[in-house]
Protein backbone atom coordinates (compact mmCIF):
# COMPACT_ATOMS: atom_id res chain seq x y z
CA UNK A 1 0.00 0.00 0.00
CA UNK A 2 2.96 1.93 0.16
CA UNK A 3 4.72 1.52 -2.98
CA UNK A 4 4.77 4.58 -5.08
CA UNK A 5 2.98 2.94 -8.10
CA UNK A 6 -0.45 1.53 -7.76
CA UNK A 7 -0.84 -2.26 -7.18
CA UNK A 8 -2.83 -2.63 -10.75
CA UNK A 9 0.66 -1.10 -11.74
CA UNK A 10 3.24 -3.17 -10.38
CA UNK A 11 2.66 -6.52 -12.54
CA UNK A 12 0.80 -8.64 -10.24
CA UNK A 13 -1.79 -11.15 -11.38
CA UNK A 14 -5.14 -10.19 -10.42
CA UNK A 15 -7.53 -11.42 -7.30
CA UNK A 16 -4.54 -13.79 -6.50
CA UNK A 17 -2.83 -13.54 -3.18
CA UNK A 18 -0.23 -16.21 -1.09
CA UNK A 19 -0.89 -16.13 2.83
CA UNK A 20 1.85 -17.10 5.00
CA UNK A 21 1.49 -19.28 8.26
CA UNK A 22 5.01 -19.65 9.92
CA UNK A 23 4.75 -22.23 13.03
CA UNK A 24 7.58 -22.50 15.45
CA UNK A 25 8.05 -24.86 18.82
CA UNK A 26 9.47 -23.11 21.93
CA UNK A 27 8.80 -23.91 25.61
CA UNK A 28 6.20 -26.89 24.78
CA UNK A 29 4.04 -24.65 22.85
CA UNK A 30 3.29 -24.03 19.05
CA UNK A 31 3.72 -20.48 17.96
CA UNK A 32 3.01 -18.11 14.95
CA UNK A 33 4.93 -15.62 13.67
CA UNK A 34 2.21 -12.71 13.61
CA UNK A 35 3.37 -9.50 11.76
CA UNK A 36 1.08 -5.89 13.20
CA UNK A 37 0.39 -3.87 10.79
CA UNK A 38 2.03 -0.35 10.86
CA UNK A 39 -1.38 1.99 10.88
CA UNK A 40 -2.88 3.13 13.87
CA UNK A 41 -4.82 0.23 14.88
CA UNK A 42 -4.83 -2.90 16.00
CA UNK A 43 -3.97 -4.66 12.37
CA UNK A 44 -2.63 -8.08 12.86
CA UNK A 45 -2.04 -9.81 9.27
CA UNK A 46 -0.60 -13.34 7.84
CA UNK A 47 2.45 -12.00 6.05
CA UNK A 48 1.09 -12.00 2.35
CA UNK A 49 1.18 -10.66 -0.73
CA UNK A 50 0.49 -11.13 -4.28
CA UNK A 51 1.86 -13.66 -7.30
CA UNK A 52 4.08 -11.79 -10.24
CA UNK A 53 3.12 -12.62 -13.68
CA UNK A 54 6.39 -14.04 -14.68
CA UNK A 55 6.69 -16.08 -10.97
CA UNK A 56 5.87 -19.59 -9.74
CA UNK A 57 3.63 -19.48 -7.07
CA UNK A 58 6.06 -21.37 -4.66
CA UNK A 59 8.83 -18.72 -5.55
CA UNK A 60 6.13 -15.58 -4.58
CA UNK A 61 5.89 -17.55 -1.33
CA UNK A 62 9.37 -18.10 -0.23
CA UNK A 63 9.97 -13.92 -1.53
CA UNK A 64 6.91 -13.21 0.58
CA UNK A 65 8.37 -14.62 3.70
CA UNK A 66 11.48 -13.54 2.90
CA UNK A 67 10.72 -9.46 2.16
CA UNK A 68 8.79 -9.48 5.64
CA UNK A 69 10.35 -11.86 7.93
CA UNK A 70 13.64 -12.11 6.71
CA UNK A 71 13.76 -16.12 6.74
CA UNK A 72 15.21 -17.59 4.19
CA UNK A 73 15.17 -21.58 2.91
CA UNK A 74 12.63 -22.83 5.21
CA UNK A 75 10.26 -25.63 5.27
CA UNK A 76 7.29 -24.67 3.39
CA UNK A 77 4.09 -26.66 2.07
CA UNK A 78 1.16 -25.66 -0.04
CA UNK A 79 -2.03 -26.46 2.08
CA UNK A 80 -5.03 -24.76 1.44
CA UNK A 81 -6.80 -21.81 -1.21
CA UNK A 82 -9.22 -20.20 0.59
CA UNK A 83 -11.89 -18.81 -2.57
CA UNK A 84 -15.44 -18.00 -0.86
CA UNK A 85 -17.44 -15.38 -3.40
CA UNK A 86 -17.82 -13.21 -0.47
CA UNK A 87 -14.17 -13.11 0.59
CA UNK A 88 -13.11 -9.30 0.49
CA UNK A 89 -10.53 -6.70 1.95
CA UNK A 90 -13.04 -4.54 2.43
CA UNK A 91 -13.83 -4.64 5.69
CA UNK A 92 -10.66 -4.53 6.88
CA UNK A 93 -9.73 -1.57 4.17
CA UNK A 94 -12.66 0.57 5.12
CA UNK A 95 -11.78 0.01 9.17
CA UNK A 96 -8.08 1.13 8.40
CA UNK A 97 -8.87 4.03 5.86
CA UNK A 98 -10.99 5.33 8.70
CA UNK A 99 -8.13 5.36 11.68
CA UNK A 100 -6.07 6.85 9.39
CA UNK A 101 -7.82 9.52 7.57
CA UNK A 102 -4.36 10.58 6.17
CA UNK A 103 -4.48 7.93 3.80
CA UNK A 104 -6.99 8.75 1.75
CA UNK A 105 -5.18 12.34 0.88
CA UNK A 106 -1.93 11.23 0.83
CA UNK A 107 -2.74 7.82 -1.48
CA UNK A 108 -6.00 6.24 -2.36
CA UNK A 109 -7.57 9.46 -4.10
CA UNK A 110 -4.42 9.91 -6.05
CA UNK A 111 -4.55 6.33 -7.11
CA UNK A 112 -7.85 6.52 -8.18
CA UNK A 113 -6.86 9.74 -10.88
CA UNK A 114 -4.38 7.14 -12.20
CA UNK A 115 -4.75 6.64 -16.09
CA UNK A 116 -6.12 3.15 -15.64
CA UNK A 117 -8.79 4.60 -13.69
CA UNK A 118 -8.39 1.82 -10.83
CA UNK A 119 -6.39 2.54 -7.55
CA UNK A 120 -5.53 0.45 -4.97
CA UNK A 121 -8.54 0.68 -3.36
CA UNK A 122 -10.46 -0.95 -5.84
CA UNK A 123 -7.97 -3.41 -7.03
CA UNK A 124 -7.31 -4.50 -3.50
CA UNK A 125 -10.76 -4.56 -2.44
CA UNK A 126 -11.73 -7.34 -4.82
CA UNK A 127 -12.94 -11.25 -4.06
CA UNK A 128 -9.10 -12.65 -3.86
CA UNK A 129 -8.41 -15.95 -4.27
CA UNK A 130 -5.85 -17.06 -1.32
CA UNK A 131 -3.36 -19.93 -1.78
CA UNK A 132 -2.08 -21.09 1.94
CA UNK A 133 1.33 -21.94 3.14
CA UNK A 134 2.82 -23.01 6.14
CA UNK A 135 5.93 -23.43 7.03
CA UNK A 136 8.27 -24.97 9.76
CA UNK A 137 11.13 -23.53 11.33
CA UNK A 138 13.48 -23.39 13.93
CA UNK A 139 12.66 -20.51 16.10
CA UNK A 140 16.44 -20.42 17.25
CA UNK A 141 17.67 -19.71 13.74
CA UNK A 142 15.00 -16.82 12.87
CA UNK A 143 15.52 -13.48 13.73
CA UNK A 144 12.10 -11.53 12.43
CA UNK A 145 12.70 -8.59 10.03
CA UNK A 146 9.67 -5.92 9.55
CA UNK A 147 9.46 -4.41 6.68
CA UNK A 148 7.83 -0.61 6.29
CA UNK A 149 4.80 -2.27 6.10
CA UNK A 150 4.93 -4.06 9.80
CA UNK A 151 5.35 -1.65 13.36
CA UNK A 152 6.09 -5.16 14.79
CA UNK A 153 6.50 -8.89 14.67
CA UNK A 154 6.58 -11.36 17.05
CA UNK A 155 6.13 -14.85 17.94
CA UNK A 156 2.50 -15.28 19.98
CA UNK A 157 1.03 -18.87 20.83
CA UNK A 158 -0.92 -21.05 18.98
CA UNK A 159 -3.81 -20.86 21.46
CA UNK A 160 -3.32 -17.21 22.51
CA UNK A 161 -3.33 -15.33 18.80
CA UNK A 162 -4.25 -11.85 18.63
CA UNK A 163 -7.89 -11.11 16.22
CA UNK A 164 -6.43 -10.90 12.63
CA UNK A 165 -7.54 -9.25 9.79
CA UNK A 166 -10.01 -11.07 7.22
CA UNK A 167 -10.34 -14.68 7.96
CA UNK A 168 -6.58 -14.89 8.49
CA UNK A 169 -7.27 -16.72 12.17
CA UNK A 170 -9.37 -19.32 10.22
CA UNK A 171 -6.30 -19.95 7.54
CA UNK A 172 -3.85 -20.66 10.55
CA UNK A 173 -7.08 -22.88 11.64
CA UNK A 174 -6.79 -24.41 8.27
CA UNK A 175 -2.75 -24.72 8.07
CA UNK A 176 -2.67 -26.80 11.73
CA UNK A 177 -5.12 -28.95 10.60
CA UNK A 178 -3.72 -29.82 7.05
CA UNK A 179 -0.17 -29.75 9.27
CA UNK A 180 -1.40 -32.79 11.55
CA UNK A 181 -3.43 -34.64 8.89
CA UNK A 182 0.16 -35.08 6.74
CA UNK A 183 2.58 -35.18 9.50
CA UNK A 184 3.24 -38.97 9.88
CA UNK A 185 3.53 -39.07 6.47
CA UNK A 186 5.39 -36.03 5.50
CA UNK A 187 7.65 -37.05 8.41
CA UNK A 188 8.03 -33.44 8.79
CA UNK A 189 7.66 -31.79 12.47
CA UNK A 190 11.26 -32.11 13.06
CA UNK A 191 11.66 -28.70 11.36
CA UNK A 192 10.60 -27.00 14.17
CA UNK A 193 13.45 -28.64 16.58
CA UNK A 194 16.72 -27.58 17.05
CA UNK A 195 19.45 -28.98 14.70
CA UNK A 196 20.45 -31.67 17.17
CA UNK A 197 17.39 -33.31 19.51
CA UNK A 198 16.53 -36.44 21.71
CA UNK A 199 13.80 -38.86 21.39
CA UNK A 200 12.63 -36.99 24.58
CA UNK A 201 12.31 -33.60 22.63
CA UNK A 202 10.61 -35.34 19.29
CA UNK A 203 7.94 -36.84 22.22
CA UNK A 204 7.21 -33.66 23.74
CA UNK A 205 6.94 -32.06 20.21
CA UNK A 206 4.13 -34.45 19.01
CA UNK A 207 2.56 -34.33 22.57
CA UNK A 208 2.35 -30.60 22.23
CA UNK A 209 1.14 -30.71 18.32
CA UNK A 210 -1.70 -33.72 19.18
CA UNK A 211 -2.25 -32.70 22.81
CA UNK A 212 -2.43 -36.28 23.88
CA UNK A 213 0.31 -38.33 26.15
CA UNK A 214 2.65 -41.63 24.33
CA UNK A 215 4.21 -44.47 25.61
CA UNK A 216 7.80 -43.84 25.66
CA UNK A 217 8.75 -47.10 24.14
CA UNK A 218 6.44 -47.26 21.22
CA UNK A 219 6.33 -43.69 20.59
CA UNK A 220 10.21 -44.35 19.58
CA UNK A 221 9.55 -47.34 17.48
CA UNK A 222 6.79 -45.27 15.59
CA UNK A 223 9.48 -42.49 14.92
CA UNK A 224 12.07 -44.55 14.34
CA UNK A 225 10.14 -46.66 11.78
CA UNK A 226 9.38 -43.53 9.62
CA UNK A 227 13.47 -43.31 8.56
CA UNK A 228 13.64 -39.79 8.68
CA UNK A 229 15.67 -39.10 11.15
CA UNK A 230 20.04 -39.88 10.77
CA UNK A 231 21.52 -41.19 15.20
CA UNK A 232 24.15 -39.27 15.55
CA UNK A 233 27.43 -41.27 16.74
CA UNK A 234 27.92 -40.47 20.73
CA UNK A 235 31.30 -38.97 21.84
CA UNK A 236 33.01 -40.37 24.35
CA UNK A 237 33.47 -37.63 27.24
CA UNK A 238 33.37 -38.95 30.91
CA UNK A 239 29.69 -38.92 31.07
CA UNK A 240 28.41 -39.77 27.38
CA UNK A 241 27.20 -43.33 28.15
CA UNK A 242 24.66 -41.65 30.24
CA UNK A 243 23.52 -39.37 27.48
CA UNK A 244 20.68 -39.88 25.33
CA UNK A 245 21.27 -40.77 21.32
CA UNK A 246 21.13 -37.55 19.83
CA UNK A 247 19.21 -37.39 16.11
CA UNK A 248 19.06 -34.69 13.57
CA UNK A 249 17.38 -34.38 9.85
CA UNK A 250 19.89 -35.92 7.26
CA UNK A 251 21.50 -32.83 5.49
CA UNK A 252 20.71 -31.95 2.49
CA UNK A 253 22.31 -32.77 -1.00
CA UNK B 1 -14.35 -21.92 -26.75
CA UNK B 2 -17.76 -22.46 -29.06
CA UNK B 3 -19.82 -19.90 -26.86
CA UNK B 4 -20.67 -17.05 -28.31
CA UNK B 5 -19.24 -14.46 -26.20
CA UNK B 6 -15.58 -13.93 -25.67
CA UNK B 7 -14.33 -15.62 -22.71
CA UNK B 8 -13.25 -12.36 -21.29
CA UNK B 9 -16.51 -11.01 -21.55
CA UNK B 10 -18.38 -13.75 -19.76
CA UNK B 11 -17.69 -12.61 -16.32
CA UNK B 12 -14.51 -15.15 -14.44
CA UNK B 13 -11.72 -14.56 -12.61
CA UNK B 14 -9.05 -14.02 -14.68
CA UNK B 15 -5.89 -16.41 -14.88
CA UNK B 16 -7.40 -18.91 -12.63
CA UNK B 17 -8.90 -22.50 -13.70
CA UNK B 18 -10.30 -25.66 -11.87
CA UNK B 19 -9.41 -28.91 -12.99
CA UNK B 20 -11.00 -32.07 -12.11
CA UNK B 21 -9.75 -35.40 -11.78
CA UNK B 22 -12.84 -38.11 -11.07
CA UNK B 23 -11.40 -41.46 -9.73
CA UNK B 24 -13.27 -44.67 -10.12
CA UNK B 25 -13.41 -48.30 -9.43
CA UNK B 26 -14.04 -51.28 -11.42
CA UNK B 27 -12.62 -54.82 -11.43
CA UNK B 28 -9.72 -54.31 -9.47
CA UNK B 29 -8.52 -51.11 -11.14
CA UNK B 30 -8.55 -47.36 -10.78
CA UNK B 31 -10.05 -45.21 -13.14
CA UNK B 32 -10.06 -41.81 -14.45
CA UNK B 33 -13.45 -40.31 -16.56
CA UNK B 34 -11.33 -38.72 -19.21
CA UNK B 35 -12.95 -36.51 -21.82
CA UNK B 36 -12.12 -36.26 -25.52
CA UNK B 37 -11.99 -32.70 -26.87
CA UNK B 38 -14.83 -32.19 -29.77
CA UNK B 39 -11.83 -30.73 -32.87
CA UNK B 40 -9.84 -32.96 -35.33
CA UNK B 41 -6.75 -34.30 -33.65
CA UNK B 42 -6.49 -36.21 -30.69
CA UNK B 43 -7.09 -34.03 -27.59
CA UNK B 44 -7.73 -35.47 -24.03
CA UNK B 45 -7.97 -32.82 -21.44
CA UNK B 46 -9.39 -33.11 -17.59
CA UNK B 47 -13.05 -31.59 -17.41
CA UNK B 48 -11.78 -28.20 -16.31
CA UNK B 49 -13.23 -24.91 -16.26
CA UNK B 50 -13.61 -21.17 -14.54
CA UNK B 51 -14.90 -19.27 -11.72
CA UNK B 52 -16.99 -16.74 -12.23
CA UNK B 53 -16.67 -13.38 -10.38
CA UNK B 54 -19.73 -14.78 -7.81
CA UNK B 55 -18.57 -17.71 -7.09
CA UNK B 56 -17.56 -19.91 -4.59
CA UNK B 57 -14.43 -21.66 -5.86
CA UNK B 58 -15.67 -25.16 -4.56
CA UNK B 59 -19.21 -24.41 -6.02
CA UNK B 60 -16.78 -23.85 -9.34
CA UNK B 61 -15.54 -27.09 -9.13
CA UNK B 62 -19.10 -28.56 -8.73
CA UNK B 63 -20.59 -26.65 -11.49
CA UNK B 64 -17.77 -28.10 -14.01
CA UNK B 65 -18.08 -31.60 -13.01
CA UNK B 66 -21.65 -31.27 -13.67
CA UNK B 67 -22.21 -29.74 -16.69
CA UNK B 68 -18.97 -31.60 -18.34
CA UNK B 69 -19.73 -35.20 -16.64
CA UNK B 70 -23.53 -34.96 -15.56
CA UNK B 71 -22.36 -36.06 -11.94
CA UNK B 72 -23.93 -34.64 -9.27
CA UNK B 73 -23.23 -34.33 -5.57
CA UNK B 74 -20.07 -36.26 -5.31
CA UNK B 75 -17.26 -36.52 -2.56
CA UNK B 76 -14.77 -33.98 -4.10
CA UNK B 77 -11.71 -32.83 -2.53
CA UNK B 78 -9.30 -29.41 -3.19
CA UNK B 79 -5.26 -31.09 -3.56
CA UNK B 80 -3.36 -28.73 -5.24
CA UNK B 81 -2.51 -25.26 -6.71
CA UNK B 82 -0.36 -25.52 -10.23
CA UNK B 83 1.20 -22.48 -11.06
CA UNK B 84 4.34 -22.52 -12.58
CA UNK B 85 5.20 -19.21 -14.20
CA UNK B 86 5.84 -21.29 -17.81
CA UNK B 87 2.67 -22.63 -17.59
CA UNK B 88 0.63 -21.58 -20.86
CA UNK B 89 -2.22 -23.70 -22.82
CA UNK B 90 -0.30 -22.04 -25.90
CA UNK B 91 1.33 -24.85 -27.13
CA UNK B 92 -1.93 -27.09 -26.61
CA UNK B 93 -3.97 -24.09 -28.51
CA UNK B 94 -1.77 -23.70 -31.45
CA UNK B 95 -1.74 -27.32 -32.54
CA UNK B 96 -5.31 -26.90 -31.88
CA UNK B 97 -5.43 -24.51 -34.51
CA UNK B 98 -3.02 -25.80 -36.93
CA UNK B 99 -5.49 -29.12 -36.88
CA UNK B 100 -8.64 -26.88 -37.29
CA UNK B 101 -7.95 -23.82 -39.21
CA UNK B 102 -11.79 -23.24 -39.35
CA UNK B 103 -11.78 -21.87 -35.96
CA UNK B 104 -9.51 -18.90 -37.15
CA UNK B 105 -12.27 -17.75 -39.51
CA UNK B 106 -14.91 -18.73 -37.79
CA UNK B 107 -14.07 -17.54 -34.33
CA UNK B 108 -10.60 -16.67 -33.36
CA UNK B 109 -10.40 -13.75 -35.62
CA UNK B 110 -13.49 -12.49 -35.01
CA UNK B 111 -13.27 -12.31 -31.07
CA UNK B 112 -9.82 -10.47 -31.64
CA UNK B 113 -11.97 -7.93 -32.83
CA UNK B 114 -14.14 -7.34 -30.06
CA UNK B 115 -14.44 -3.99 -28.54
CA UNK B 116 -11.89 -4.74 -25.53
CA UNK B 117 -9.23 -6.05 -27.78
CA UNK B 118 -8.88 -9.17 -26.56
CA UNK B 119 -10.07 -12.27 -27.92
CA UNK B 120 -10.18 -15.57 -26.45
CA UNK B 121 -6.90 -17.10 -27.32
CA UNK B 122 -5.11 -13.89 -25.67
CA UNK B 123 -7.23 -14.69 -22.76
CA UNK B 124 -6.79 -18.64 -23.26
CA UNK B 125 -3.02 -18.25 -23.22
CA UNK B 126 -1.78 -16.30 -20.14
CA UNK B 127 -0.42 -18.22 -17.34
CA UNK B 128 -3.24 -19.87 -15.08
CA UNK B 129 -3.04 -20.39 -11.36
CA UNK B 130 -5.17 -24.00 -11.98
CA UNK B 131 -7.06 -25.17 -8.52
CA UNK B 132 -7.39 -28.78 -8.40
CA UNK B 133 -10.02 -30.86 -7.41
CA UNK B 134 -10.51 -35.02 -6.81
CA UNK B 135 -13.87 -36.49 -6.62
CA UNK B 136 -14.00 -39.79 -5.63
CA UNK B 137 -17.62 -41.96 -7.49
CA UNK B 138 -19.32 -45.01 -7.49
CA UNK B 139 -18.62 -45.97 -11.02
CA UNK B 140 -22.05 -47.18 -11.64
CA UNK B 141 -23.92 -44.59 -10.78
CA UNK B 142 -22.06 -42.53 -13.35
CA UNK B 143 -23.21 -41.75 -16.49
CA UNK B 144 -21.21 -39.75 -18.17
CA UNK B 145 -22.53 -37.05 -20.40
CA UNK B 146 -20.63 -34.91 -23.04
CA UNK B 147 -20.92 -31.55 -23.71
CA UNK B 148 -20.96 -30.05 -27.40
CA UNK B 149 -16.87 -29.42 -25.83
CA UNK B 150 -16.69 -33.18 -25.76
CA UNK B 151 -16.60 -35.93 -28.73
CA UNK B 152 -16.70 -38.88 -26.11
CA UNK B 153 -15.91 -39.15 -22.31
CA UNK B 154 -14.62 -42.75 -21.00
CA UNK B 155 -13.07 -44.26 -17.96
CA UNK B 156 -9.92 -45.19 -18.46
CA UNK B 157 -7.31 -47.29 -16.59
CA UNK B 158 -5.40 -45.39 -13.98
CA UNK B 159 -2.02 -46.95 -15.37
CA UNK B 160 -3.48 -46.53 -18.86
CA UNK B 161 -4.23 -42.93 -19.49
CA UNK B 162 -4.02 -41.39 -22.71
CA UNK B 163 -1.77 -38.25 -23.29
CA UNK B 164 -3.28 -35.34 -22.58
CA UNK B 165 -3.00 -31.76 -23.04
CA UNK B 166 -0.57 -29.41 -21.58
CA UNK B 167 0.17 -31.25 -17.56
CA UNK B 168 -2.90 -33.39 -17.20
CA UNK B 169 -1.27 -35.99 -16.65
CA UNK B 170 1.17 -34.51 -14.17
CA UNK B 171 -2.15 -33.16 -12.26
CA UNK B 172 -3.69 -37.05 -11.99
CA UNK B 173 -0.57 -37.95 -10.71
CA UNK B 174 -0.61 -35.25 -8.37
CA UNK B 175 -4.34 -35.68 -7.27
CA UNK B 176 -3.45 -39.80 -6.50
CA UNK B 177 -0.37 -38.78 -4.35
CA UNK B 178 -2.63 -36.39 -1.90
CA UNK B 179 -5.72 -38.83 -2.09
CA UNK B 180 -3.02 -41.95 -1.07
CA UNK B 181 -1.44 -39.32 1.67
CA UNK B 182 -4.72 -38.49 3.30
CA UNK B 183 -7.19 -41.48 2.71
CA UNK B 184 -6.51 -43.27 6.34
CA UNK B 185 -7.29 -39.73 7.99
CA UNK B 186 -10.45 -38.97 5.56
CA UNK B 187 -11.86 -42.58 5.24
CA UNK B 188 -12.48 -41.47 1.82
CA UNK B 189 -12.25 -44.53 -0.15
CA UNK B 190 -15.03 -45.74 0.19
CA UNK B 191 -16.64 -43.58 -1.86
CA UNK B 192 -15.60 -44.99 -4.49
CA UNK B 193 -17.43 -48.65 -3.79
CA UNK B 194 -21.62 -49.23 -4.46
CA UNK B 195 -23.40 -48.59 -1.52
CA UNK B 196 -23.44 -51.50 0.30
CA UNK B 197 -19.53 -53.45 0.60
CA UNK B 198 -18.11 -56.29 2.22
CA UNK B 199 -14.64 -56.27 3.96
CA UNK B 200 -13.01 -58.37 0.88
CA UNK B 201 -14.29 -55.10 -1.23
CA UNK B 202 -12.56 -52.74 0.99
CA UNK B 203 -9.17 -55.22 0.95
CA UNK B 204 -9.16 -55.55 -2.44
CA UNK B 205 -9.82 -51.67 -2.94
CA UNK B 206 -7.00 -50.74 -0.98
CA UNK B 207 -4.68 -53.55 -1.99
CA UNK B 208 -5.42 -52.11 -5.42
CA UNK B 209 -4.67 -47.86 -4.33
CA UNK B 210 -1.67 -49.27 -2.40
CA UNK B 211 -0.12 -51.77 -4.89
CA UNK B 212 0.54 -54.37 -1.89
CA UNK B 213 -1.62 -57.40 -0.18
CA UNK B 214 -2.61 -56.98 3.49
CA UNK B 215 -3.30 -59.37 6.36
CA UNK B 216 -6.87 -59.92 6.39
CA UNK B 217 -7.44 -59.95 10.21
CA UNK B 218 -4.82 -56.85 10.82
CA UNK B 219 -6.60 -54.88 7.76
CA UNK B 220 -10.41 -55.50 9.14
CA UNK B 221 -9.10 -54.37 12.60
CA UNK B 222 -7.72 -50.92 10.77
CA UNK B 223 -10.44 -50.47 9.14
CA UNK B 224 -13.24 -50.98 11.98
CA UNK B 225 -10.85 -48.55 14.21
CA UNK B 226 -11.41 -45.68 11.62
CA UNK B 227 -15.22 -45.98 12.68
CA UNK B 228 -16.34 -44.78 9.47
CA UNK B 229 -18.38 -47.62 8.47
CA UNK B 230 -22.16 -48.59 9.82
CA UNK B 231 -22.11 -52.53 9.70
CA UNK B 232 -25.67 -53.42 8.26
CA UNK B 233 -27.82 -56.53 9.91
CA UNK B 234 -28.05 -59.43 8.37
CA UNK B 235 -31.48 -60.98 6.50
CA UNK B 236 -32.37 -64.19 7.87
CA UNK B 237 -33.04 -65.72 4.64
CA UNK B 238 -31.63 -69.58 4.36
CA UNK B 239 -27.60 -69.06 3.60
CA UNK B 240 -27.70 -65.55 5.52
CA UNK B 241 -25.39 -66.78 8.22
CA UNK B 242 -22.35 -67.52 5.94
CA UNK B 243 -22.66 -64.36 4.22
CA UNK B 244 -20.11 -61.94 5.36
CA UNK B 245 -21.35 -58.89 7.23
CA UNK B 246 -22.25 -55.89 4.49
CA UNK B 247 -21.03 -52.57 5.41
CA UNK B 248 -21.88 -48.95 4.35
CA UNK B 249 -21.28 -45.32 4.79
CA UNK B 250 -23.35 -43.66 7.16
CA UNK B 251 -26.11 -41.79 5.53
CA UNK B 252 -25.64 -37.75 5.26
CA UNK B 253 -28.18 -36.01 7.32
Amino acid sequence: MKSQYPLSEQGYIQQLSIDCVIFGYQDKKLKVLVPKLNFKGEFFALPSGFVYQDEDIDDAARRILRDRTGIQDVYLEQFNVTGKANRSSKVFLDRLIEQNPELIAANVQKLNETVSGIGDYDWFTRRFISIGYYALVDINQVTAQKTDLDESIQWYDLDNLPSMIMDHNQIIGDALETFKLTLDQKANAFHLLEETFTMKDVQELYETIFEKQYARNNFQKKILEMNALERMEKKFTGAANKAPYLYRLPKRE
